[in-house]
């Protein structure tokens, strides 16, 4: 019998489960030092809520099943529409704006390949009711400030406005559908397919070469003078590259300068609306986005009332897989601090006594519990880390003593009994 | 159109994500300072994981389905499986005993009642290749240890010895299928099925009124002699009585002294070989089980080479609900220490300067980030737990001052801008 976990998934160990735990942790801090805080929903929805802005097509990367009561759930492919959701139910009296984040497992049934998982984790944030584009630029300030706290090298925030790009298309009357599957091309980066378009949609030659030269434009904030050169006759477009002017000014000021203006990012949810970010990491190679948000209309889809909302994620296994790359990354092996073993069987309740002492007083030990030799415990304590053993024999424990073994020098000594919690203590933690 | 979360979940808002984390923590820092290591498993599995030692009678509860490959898949009822399925794909080399937690949801799908969740949690951990009963002493402490530090009051901790019961059983040639039907039973507390049951197999008089004699029995130690005597005449009954001695003995040296000998314990579920705990909470009334493990041989069922194994997990919504119970929760309300507000617009830029620079030195800041006018930023900073609001004003901040305003005493004073970090760092944290 040959019992395997399923395609796609993973099992996480020791080591890099403690790495994992490191960076939640440090995006935890850095979220909570935002005023950001933590809400969890349920890792199945009704398949609906993911089906209602998207279309059906959707379903197809989806795990959506029948529960034994006949109803259609979703495991969920993403986080926003569940908090849009959760936000609908319970939150919509709350004080604005509401500030919240999430950490948890999706799903999308896709072919497994390296950085792509079925199950996998995003740590994101969604903000309701806070004004674009001051909202934008904290967010995105806290995105690149989770990267800098966990010393990630190489990463390229680029940013756009898709309110440009939309503005030009409305200006010519295209439709907001037809807008939605333009945007979806740009995302892909499919130029063929996006020309085709375009010709099929009749776009005016003038408003065509001016969409594609703007969305291979690329630099910092001295772009924002070029490209109102190039729209200048379409007042919606302007609008909005003020907007972006005005979130880069705001940016500098929330100490973010490290970014690109891109006004080829579309985002692949037809939800967004007005700015858009997204994180890259080149040396991931295919894979390389490990963050992306934006501005969104998902609560007012759902039927609440207008609200600006401005969230984002990072796709915390690319997080991960950066920063091994770059081998930042160091988790020490220690699993104890202490290992006591009984020299002879007849001592083990005294190692009992002694081991609880020492936990309790915060010293991370453990003690032998599958009745080995002297020899080999001290072989197992070793792999365990422990700096210390504390070896529990008879005679002396009559005298009221015991042995610690410093595990790296090999210098043993006897000390009290009843010193060896302070003793240790000090040695580890002072 | 009403979006709804599906029946049977939850989702959790800051207050009650608060107190999770915080009970999280303090369970996982019990475990690690025992010296156990966090690992992670997939949220689903291949369904036969599940119903190899089971059968398939208990698909009935569980979350099943195809997936798009035609994969028989199911959302996990349990973590035991899952960690013996990681046990075999990758540890069986590693240096044992290996001890392992996990803090993960599972799923079943049940009438949801008081209590009962379709999505609910669990923490616990395994440990396998230690000795019985040294290795079921310390987890056993160390499940008592984690609702001490908790400071639940009024848990029971119930424990019994499978062995004693089946070396009854055996001894009257009882097959292994119908023991296990019996146990279920005495699982249910079903005493009417169970008499009837004991008639069918047509067990001898005598042993059914000692059976029936010894699952009624509760005490501390003391029983221990009682049964003794009871079953005198079944040398392997009589074994693993002489096993649960040791076990009393043992659980003493590691200082847990509060048990309750019940030798009615059988435990759910099937793998259950020897030692059985639960630990009960009375106020939380017909789902007052917030933990239960023992000793089991899953792991031997999946096609392992035997190894001693030992597990428990504590329900950890049951947890939740102990402690609201007994109102030993006291999360607070906090959201950020210091919230900054810009007198008027065009002072945004200086105040997210500063917001950046609070939060640089470790303070938790929010920003206003609505565009409201300034009575309204001190009822929402109010709100939000801050102990000061800084204004930046600017005439003042062309003196090169900005203001602080105490949200307790309602006091303000004029501070240098360049000090305000250091000045709010010093009342929030000295």
């Amino acid at each position: 019998m040959e019992l395997q976990k399923p395609r796609g998934t993973r099992d996480f160990l020791f080591k890099e489960m403690k790495e994992r735990k490191l960076v939640e942790n440090t995006m935890r801090k850095v979220f909570e030092s935002y005023g950001y805080q933590e809400i969890k929903t349920p890792i199945f929805e009704d398949l609906s809520l993911f089906t209602l802005k998207s279309g059906e097509g959707i379903t197809e990367e989806i795990y959506n099943f029948q529960d034994k009561g006949g109803r259609d759930l979703a495991l969920r492919p993403e986080l926003t529409a569940p908090v849009a959701r959760l936000y609908l139910n319970q939150l919509q009296k709350a004080p604005r704006p509401i500030k919240m984040y999430y950490f948890g497992s999706c799903f999308r049934y896709e072919r497994p390949q390296k950085g792509r998982f079925r199950q996998f984790w995003q740590m994101g944030c969604e903000l309701i009711g806070g004004k674009s584009p001051d909202s934008e630029a904290e967010i995105i300030a806290m995105a690149s400030q989770c990267l800098e706290e966990l010393e990630l090298e190489d990463y390229q925030i680029h940013l756009g406005n898709l309110g440009i790009l939309r503005g030009i298309l409305s200006q010519d009357n295209v439709s907001s559908d037809h807008q939605d599957d333009i945007m979806a091309l740009i995302d892909k980066g499919d130029a063929g397919e996006l020309e085709k378009l375009l010709e099929k949609l009749k776009l005016p030659a003038s408003s065509k070469s001016i969409l594609l030269e703007l969305i291979g434009m690329q630099g910092h904030r001295e772009i924002i003078g070029e490209v109102r050169d190039i729209i200048k006759d379409y007042p919606d477009a302007l609008k909005s590259l003020e907007e972006l002017g005005l979130l880069l000014e705001m940016l500098e000021a929330f100490g973010c300068v490290n970014y690109t203006v891109n006004l080829g990012i579309a985002r692949g949810l037809d939800y967004y609306t007005g700015t858009v970010f997204e994180i890259y990491v080149e040396g991931l190679g295919a894979q390389k986005q490990i963050s992306g948000g934006g501005t969104y209309n998902l609560i007012e889809v759902f039927g609440g009332e207008k609200v600006e909302s401005t969230g984002f994620a990072f796709g915390f296994d690319r997080v991960m897989e950066s920063l091994k790359l770059q081998e930042t990354l160091t988790s020490a092996e220690k699993r104890v601090d202490v290992y006591v073993a009984p020299i002879s069987p007849e001592m083990k309740l005294d190692a009992f006594r002694i081991t609880q002492e020492l936990r309790n007083s915060g010293i991370s030990t453990d003690v032998e519990l599958a009745g080995r030799k002297l020899k080999k415990i001290l072989s197992f304590a070793n792999n365990s880390g422990a700096k210390f053993v504390v070896l529990v024999g008879a005679r002396e424990l009559e005298n009221g003593e015991v042995t610690i073994k410093d595990m790296e020098s090999g210098d043993q000594e006897q000390v009290p009994r009843e010193n060896v919690s302070d003793i240790l203590l000090n040695r580890i933690k002072g």
